[in-house]
């Protein structure tokens, strides 16, 4: 896509004094709040927002293996959630409770799990979740090629919606965000369109490149990290460039558009534009919209690598100062609610450790580790700094042989064998660890991909594939 | 209530040779299974059974104080469940998903539980939990004066059922039945009406009286135990009464009745009789009515005391030979489903128990004993031998103030608090239980009663009521 | 706030000869915002606020016989509402979504009504329409003795909600009200208690009084149109009584009270009161709390007498200018929601008239008529000015002799039959009209109770009652 | 069973010609029931079952322009049906309640409908409607090629369920089936495929081919109607195929499939087919697994074309002798539960017609025509033989700017204005259709295509596509 290559002397915004005649027509009404205005009396604050949640991250998720039949929304996390419950759960502390979420790579998991969590419970056709999944069509037969195009295809159904504002949301990050806040700072700053930027953790590569602000945080400015492109000089509101006061931020990937904005961004201005973060966003930059910086100071992780969900995960773990709570009332996690029995614990010594309902834990000691929904462990287990996903199922003995009754594995339950040691590791669901097997990482190995073996290592952490068997004595 | 004095030479059911004649009119169709057959080509088995489950054994709960704001059915057990969910879930499981629940006593926790756990999930118009709370009209200002009396009362809506059998169904026992089985052995016998009566366990006295019964299975006589009444004798088709084998079974209070049997023994033959078990069915058998028993032979238990609600919540940590077990996938148990984190574990040591979700457990000790949702156990606290019911809420800082302020109790949260050390006691809801408290029966009392500070003992157990507080270093 | 200083020789309701003095101290936080302050950084503003519905207007309803078998709030209106719709969408549109119902008087109906349109559908923990029957407990075997005592004994579940304020409603009311418009006054004013008193309507008996207010809307007197007191004289607040300006308006029975204020008033002054309307409130004037008046200017209808309930139905049937509008999107009327097919139509005339859904009308003519659910009209029929309220089931040719087979009734379905002729006539549920039946009120009977015969008459309109019969060729 | 013995130049689909002899030892366990004998002790018989559904027919359907923003399954039917409730009600109705629902084309508003409609309302973790929408996985990035290849992707999902069959069901067709009798049969007679084929109407081509069968019902051939292949010779299971009595039967495109069948056919036997039912089907007969054909012999429509949708609409407006009936209590049709109001009639002159909820319609007639949700009829229109689909929302004045404010678009109301006369018209949802309006194809066209004018005609009859505006006096 080619940018807009230069805009000298440009007024926009409340005084537009040379306004260029093109842009004037395109954008006759991006900076009139009138329609706000009149649609203000008719509905809520919170009425006249909906959400765009994207559902994962790309096709290539840093968190492969966690990612093969899942995509990053759906990553199991503190032994009871999703990762995008979230941004979820921050829509609906939020009261925005009008929701697309836009899935298409490995969606099977995001979409069961958001439609039997959210939709179900929410008020008669007021209230809603709506997963839209890649589909064909007549007019395309192709998949979503990135967000700008997801939300273009979408457009006939987000129309239909009376909402003024969008808010699009990333919805593979941890953090908590009081939407609202970010909604009256777009207000009151009558932006076009309002980015969220990390106002804390500088200079981080998010993925969604940075912005360059001047002193009433408008945005002057983008850059695409990965791209290292320079970043495009802005003449903007009568700023005095070189000499206003600068800073850069990195963006979170979120944004609020005026519902003409970005009716208008996506049909007219940038009708062939696949990506919001390196076109669609930056082009509004530069087409002069006025783009508000809202900076937002709190926690946020964003599962760059299985490290870092490696780290989010022991976060859970601690008793006090966790950086993302997860017991708070006021501002609760939602996510699928459950039948499960209370976990059963034979005897067992637990330190640092979350544990899931519907366990089953034998003679075992667990250390700093998340253990998931109706994971068992055997009789001298002991497991340490790990993640253990847990089970789909309750698997009884006669059903062990329905799929083909395979006696090696089929002998092997789901969850972790008596005698097994496994430390530092990631367990996926549905993994058969069988008696006195290691997972340690024996061999000290920092990156190594083993999948076909079950099992790759990614910065000295095993991540167990989900399913796989590991027979009697392995050691890996 | 006069039961029927005497009824000599009845002959009744299939081959009736003197059926007298008042009796005949008024049970014309009650043997006649043609509607039955008629119908049984529209509806599918299981969609002619309704349940009717009584949602309380009765004002004078012998499990108070467990009662004091709960009706029976609604007592936590193991840790996520109420007791009523073992009933329901028979039902669930026997694919009878047509279910009255009529109420009256301390409902309203259990008219919440059941509306949420099973109102909202079921198939639409077909399939439901309908609650029946005792309610007043112009023609009845008087609360349900009985089993009999409540189903009397609500046969206006219960004949809008087409059901063609209505299945009664005390809501306070823990056991485990396909009804499916009772029902099948109720048609195939003809029967009029069918009991379920336990198998193994001789002279119960479960408080619904037993039943003598012919080497048939044909009931022939009722006796109620706390009247210490005789059996009624009877003379029924034409068995001879001295000579046969004859056998006495505790009733369980579970009975499938003909629709119109029901309908016309309410109405018409026992207009007056407010109770089912020593009114209306002694008055079938009385009556000649074909009441056969259906013998129960696997775990029950009816929570007679506090001592069997005990002794229940104990077998619920046994890890193997559970004689109820939740962990059926076969079978299993549901209840309300929760959006709870993970039990946070700092460092415990536990031992033989069943942990439920969105406990905060820190350096404790825990040995044989049932937490419940949400509870907070203190550093250094020790609990063995004991069933905590958890909390209902977070408490959040700031909230204990809200009502009212009471310095002394307001500046103990909800939980155990450290160092606390409890042994073989039963802690309700939203106890607040202060540091270095020691809830160990000191003084070895076997019953005692000591509401007004927060326990009564029974038994040798404690039991803290609901909401109690105990300050710091309280001995009892 | 400076409270009242003295208080000599105030004549409160029922008993309080004199005031005590410490009562003083007894409110002292009682006009403190500070615990509001505190809070409303915790909770939203929406949040902070509960709802208390009451579900039914007494036991001797003016709309009898249509409340036979259900209460006021369950009465069916305008084809597909019950009459508590209006209030608890009032509720969901006012986004206050934390509801407790209160039944006693015939709730079966109420209930399930309640508990299907609203419980399932609403978010997770957070968001309920709680149904609290009436119930017995070891502390009060009695029933509710009015509303005062419903929200006593329901106290230990009310204050388990952190809502600051309790806003109280009648559930047997139509209109439309923007219940935020009202706390926002009530918290502008910083009121202990706010009233919602009709603004248009004049000196209307409402049956929950009228309140005399001074030119701030402060209430200052209270009389009961039922007994006709004088109005309590007070001084309050420094108001020179004789010298204000002072104005009468009728009650509408909706009290916003403040969390503190309302439970010292049930607990504390007055825990004798039984009901709100004419001891608590008129005691917490007297006491000299501030009590603020809301002047409501819009269409309000209470549903007095069987001929205003036909005169609202009527109102539903007109095209334009409908007083209550349950078309309109951005205030919506909610209620069950139905999956009945759509009506289908052989050959009618229908002429301002509202047709429900599930509906089989054949060659008939209709007229200034609403039509329920599933309702069924042969050819011929003529309907006009009338309400008939449906049919809970699709009756099938099987089933007309489960309940019985009386031949005469049994052989007329529900519905209306060939060629009968409807005339200003209330037609409730179930009924089953012959063929060439005429209900049109023959003799002009203004008043007439043959309810035995399946009607009554009253202010010229019959009402059939639930279920009745009338055998082909009847006429009355 | 005695399985095949040998296999000699047998043609199968595609690309093997000489099937390998160790395929017979692949489907060793094929025609043994002895899995199933032993899990029929555990599961019941209806939960060993799971659907799979095929939410379209493909990508080209035969009726656009009505699936130009929507699959073939949710095009609405009968006023207030998508055509997907047919065989989803056939699911709940056959106790079937483990369905995956496959989707991929236009799949939006599928989507969406099955999850409102069905997911919410399910019991809980047994019962489930659990949308598969395709994705992208790191293995395929393709989207789903054919029905044999989308079920192979999605075998991880199902392999998960431990049905022991699984039905697969076309989503677009009409018809009442009791699946269990189709379950029976395959069960009794031991199969390892059941297909279900038309018995009453001959040669019809549904699309999904036709079977030759033997006198015992045993598939022995199988013919796509398309290719106009001759049908596979067969020699099975000893049958003397030339002396046999056999005939010939049209697919309806439902398969049972045995677990472990379905699963070695897709996996091992034929890996690259893309589509069941002319190659996996086919190739399974030729590998001579036991395949049964069930006939049935009810009303089957399959939409094969906009005349026939038509049709099928103007069957529902029959007051008898309906093919399909929408009326059944015994098997109902299920459906996305609705709020709206009832329909609002001024002065309507309506014969033969089907009206749903939440219409307004004025002085107008309407004959044997389907009218759908809100929809608004003006003063004065005529429509006869019609359907008309229509609203997805009321239009407030104040909203018909919000999407850009054409002008002459804008100004008219989504409906029909006054006037206006439709004939033998289609009118898809939301089309706004002016005043005095003729849609009556005025020059008697039968195919044209007119889309860009906003209607395409076909067989004669106007379609008018979604959102469509047609100005006031235009004449069509």
């Amino acid at each position: 896509m080619s940018l807009p290559t230069f805009y000298t002397s440009l007024k926009l915004h409340n005084h537009h004094e040379k306004l260029p005649l093109k842009l004037h027509s395109r954008f006759s009404i991006s900076n009139s709040q009138k329609p706000d205005c009149q649609f203000s009396q008719i509905f809520q604050a919170n009425q006249s927002v909906a959400a765009v949640v994207f559902g994962e991250a790309s096709q290539r998720s840093r968190l492969y293996p966690l990612t093969k039949r899942r995509s990053e929304g759906a990553i199991p996390i503190a032994g009871s959630y999703r990762l995008i419950d979230a941004v979820i759960s921050n829509c609906i502390n939020s009261n925005i409770t009008k929701i697309y979420a836009l899935t298409q790579f490995n969606s099977t998991s995001l979409n069961s799990h958001l439609l039997r969590a959210y939709s179900g419970g929410l008020l008669a056709n007021q209230e809603f979740l709506e997963v839209i999944a890649a589909y064909q069509s007549p007019e395309d037969n192709d998949w979503f090629q990135g967000t700008a195009d997801a939300m273009r295809r979408c457009l006939w159904v987000l129309e239909q919606n009376p909402a003024l504002e969008f808010l699009v949301l990333p919805g593979h990050h941890l953090y908590k965000m009081d939407y609202q806040k970010l909604l009256e700072e777009h207000r009151n700053n009558k932006a076009d369109i309002t980015v969220a930027v990390l106002d804390t953790i500088k200079n981080h590569n998010t993925g969604f490149g940075s912005f360059k602000v001047d002193n009433n945080n408008r945005v002057i400015g983008f850059k695409d990290e990965i791209e290292l492109m320079s970043f495009i000089p802005l003449s903007v509101n009568g700023s005095k460039f070189n000499n206003g006061f600068h800073e850069k931020f990195s963006s979170m990937g979120i944004y609020v558009m005026n519902r003409n904005v970005m009716i208008k961004l996506l049909n007219e201005s940038f009708p062939k534009a696949n990506d919001l973060k390196n076109e669609v966003i930056p082009g509004a930059i530069s087409l002069g919209l006025k783009v508000h910086a809202y900076r937002f100071g709190g926690y946020w992780e964003d599962m760059r690598s299985i490290e870092a969900y490696y780290e989010a995960n022991m976060e859970s773990t601690k008793k006090t100062n966790m950086k993302y709570n997860f017991y708070d009332r006021d501002f609760p996690v939602y996510t699928l609610p459950r039948h499960l029995p209370p976990s059963l614990v034979t005897n067992a010594v637990i330190t640092d450790s979350v544990i899931a309902d519907g366990c089953i834990l034998n003679r075992c000691s667990i250390r700093n580790t998340v253990i998931g929904p109706r994971t068992r462990v055997g009789d001298g287990a002991v497991i340490e700094d790990s993640v253990i996903m847990g089970s789909d199922i309750y698997q009884s003995l006669s059903e062990k042989n329905i799929n083909g009754g395979d006696v090696k594995n089929g002998s092997i339950p789901i969850g972790v064998g008596e005698g097994s040691f496994i430390k530092k590791a990631i367990i996926d669901k549905n993994a058969k660890i069988g008696k006195n097997v290691k997972i340690i990482n024996r061999d000290n190995v920092l990156e190594g991909n083993n999948e076909s073996d079950g099992y790759i290592i990614t910065s000295g952490i095993i991540v167990v594939v989900r399913g796989a068997v590991f027979p009697d004595e392995s050691i890996l």
